[in-house]
């Protein structure tokens, strides 16, 4: 019988892990008769060596069948579609493309983490809402999505255990940011989905995990293989990620710009973002023939507020008051009325006269995160009201003084070095040429071939 | 501050730790504050990404230092010695070379340890012998090498217990044969003997943890670099390991090999390890001006019986009734009167005529292993009766049924594939041309310039 000092040592050496093997060690994993020590020195020879194509397949697979696979009703399957971002700053496509997609005739079964790095994630964003309850059983769950359409909600316990034993040990020991182990960690969670189709959001940049085009274009690959080695259509976008997704970072700032996106005042970055992952979900679906028909009818749900509803009537069957969700989606809603304010506001000024040539999302994301929009670790709070307001965009004309970004920020105030960073962020100058990465723009779409 | 995540991606990612680092590393394994799945992370980067000397030196002595350091009187300071092997099939060095050099007026404080492989350590050979007691306080220690200059005693609690962690999780992790590992292992255990003098049997083949005789130079040289850095004069020898040293592989027939050495009755093979490896201590302690005075000293010492009073001294000092000793001692004595005999007997006959060409050293230890002359848990017993006898010798012209091996073996019995895995360790043939591995020749001596 093959021991776990063996297929550590087989992997540490370079070596090709069988299927059985895979099981051996995921199963080891989840029933706990796997040391800490072997996990610890198995991811770094994981991290180390890498895995190939079928090692990456069986590990999804495993992973996936360590915990709870959900089930749908028959008429619900073809049309089970999900999104996955690897993380952006201000990233908020998922509040608005769950109920685009929803009034679009999917079903979106949003399963969604908390923020670990600078700043909230999408579950961390809803409960700035007062009432927003993310934790959703399975039969609630499936409730949801049979009378609105989409639910966002987060990952419950029996789904995927293995995931959450090793994502929490990857964390202590360095080996987080491995693309087997991040291809695993997350297409084994969408494949516990049971999607019919799936689209993934790789950025890359400055603000991004992925630091260049050509690491995001290795992980998207590989992510689009594993998706499919479990049987969901699955495609990707790689986008830039240098600045912001929008103008608001944060979580309740977010929260609003997201509500304003589905009242129709739609920053451009996040509805081409929004446009193209809903359009390529809806070509996989088939319920539409081709990208532009699928971009055409995700807009028009967003324009037309028939998304907005959806993400009204989702709200209320978590758990808003239906006062509350009205209000929100009311048009010029008072929205601190309802969600918290931060005690203090703050205007920064731009230096000089000028281009804005960049703006640094990675910094304003490690200063939001220190002035407590982020967590460090597992299980800390978050504080919903800190954020950032950008008051100026890429290749906007200013003048010395004029405010280019509003903080929103607690007790905890600036320290003169946050500052001083805060404000390096905002490069202003005489030249027009802007980094063309500053953009959003998609620079490539991976979508199986007999999507092309 | 640098965290253990910051020095676990530091290795992982091909950096050279600091002092600093490598000091907080180790303090927090012996203080438990790392998890682990972080240590087991860190082991396998350093397996994989390897340590330059200036680590190799920090990790020694800040694992020499997780524990007690030995004090001795400053009249016995230039005279402490002791020598380490990587580990041979019938490897009883130690239980000739402690009492020559104690006879020839070195101290020598042996620390040694049990087995974990094939077969038993020298700690396992001497406990076959009744009343013998490895485990010895400090001051026992400070008590037996004053009267008699020389013990062999197990290793204590307080004795380097950073070395204690990393050893259990090295084994788990297949982590153990990392040359920076052993360096750090057997280096640290060392220096805490506070030496003046050290020699290094560094072998290779076959039955060796180094397979060809590069890597064991690579080891050796780290071995003397790192000993040299603790300040101990440390030299090495490289010895090819492929049969057996001398002709008793087991545990009590070692110990008997080992009296009838004393008596004069030599292997060559045997004491040629001995005179080499006792000769370089007495040049490096300054005993002899150089290794041919210092061979001859071993050498006389060993067959003027000298050698053999300190052994007997010795077990006495050690909990061995006089009695006893003096039997074990005594021309023609009587050895099973006192040490246990198995219960069982087997001759193995020669196949055919020939020249014996080769005797496989590694197949005799693994079938041993089985029937129990070994352990492959720490903490398990070992059968001190089971072993094996050459009754032949390479370069031996043999005919078809001679015996060539005699089996001790208890109520576990060789099975059928044990018996053929057994006979396929002798090699017969017509051609004289005899492997020069086969022999333990001394290749190689790396010795500090200053006494080359």
């Amino acid at each position: 019988m093959i021991t776990i000092p063996d297929l550590i040592r087989k992997k540490r050496d370079g070596g090709q892990l069988s299927d059985d093997e895979i099981k051996a060690f995921i199963q080891a994993v989840k029933e706990k008769t796997i040391q800490d020590s072997q996990t610890g020195a198995m991811l770094m020879a994981i991290w180390l060596n890498g895995m190939v194509s079928a090692e990456i397949k069986a590990l999804t697979r495993e992973m996936m069948s360590s915990g709870e696979v959900m089930e749908w009703p028959d008429e619900w399957k073809n049309f089970m579609v999900d999104k996955h971002s690897t993380g952006g700053v201000g990233d908020k496509v998922s509040l608005v493309l769950a109920p685009a997609l929803a009034a679009c005739g999917c079903k979106v079964p949003m399963i969604s983490g908390r923020g670990l790095a600078h700043t909230g994630g999408t579950l961390d964003k809803l409960e700035s809402i007062p009432g927003f309850k993310v934790e959703q059983s399975r039969e609630q769950i499936l409730e949801i999505l049979d009378s609105v359409g989409c639910c966002i909600v987060g990952q419950t316990e029996t789904l995927v255990p293995a995931d959450r034993v090793l994502y929490a040990l990857r964390d202590i020991t360095s080996t987080v940011d491995s693309l087997p182990l991040v291809t695993g960690s997350i297409i084994s969670k969408k494949g516990a989905e049971s999607l019919f189709a799936l689209v993934l959001d790789v950025k890359f940049g400055r603000a991004a995990i992925c630091k260049d085009l050509e690491s995001a274009t290795e992980l998207a690959q590989m992510l689009v293989e594993a998706g499919n080695g479990l049987g969901i259509c699955t495609a990707a976008v790689l986008s830039g990620m240098n600045s912001t997704i929008g103008r608001c970072v944060g979580n309740s700032v977010e929260v609003i710009e997201s509500l304003e996106t589905l009242k129709g005042n739609r920053p451009d970055d996040l509805m081409e973002l929004v446009t193209t992952q809903g359009g390529l979900l809806l070509v996989m679906t088939g319920l539409v023939s081709d990208l532009s028909e699928g971009r055409k009818q995700i807009s028009e749900a967003v324009v037309g507020g028939a998304a907005l509803s959806k993400f009204q009537a989702m709200m209320e069957a978590q758990g808003v008051n239906s006062d509350t969700a009205q209000l929100l989606c009311s048009t010029n809603a008072d929205y601190y009325s309802i969600l918290r304010k931060a005690k203090h506001q703050l205007e920064l000024k731009a230096p000089a006269d000028g281009i804005v040539l960049e703006i640094d999302g990675l910094v304003l994301a490690q200063v939001l995160h220190r002035l407590g929009a982020g967590r460090s670790k597992a299980g800390e709070p978050v504080n919903h009201s800190v954020g950032a307001v950008l008051l100026v965009s890429i290749g906007q004309r200013v003048t010395k003084g004029d405010p280019w970004l509003r903080l929103h920020y607690e007790d905890l105030a600036l320290t003169p070095d946050q500052r001083n960073h805060l404000e390096s962020a905002l490069t202003v100058g005489a030249d027009k040429k802007i980094q063309t990465q500053q953009k959003h723009t998609l620079v490539e779409k991976i979508l199986p071939e007999k999507y092309q």
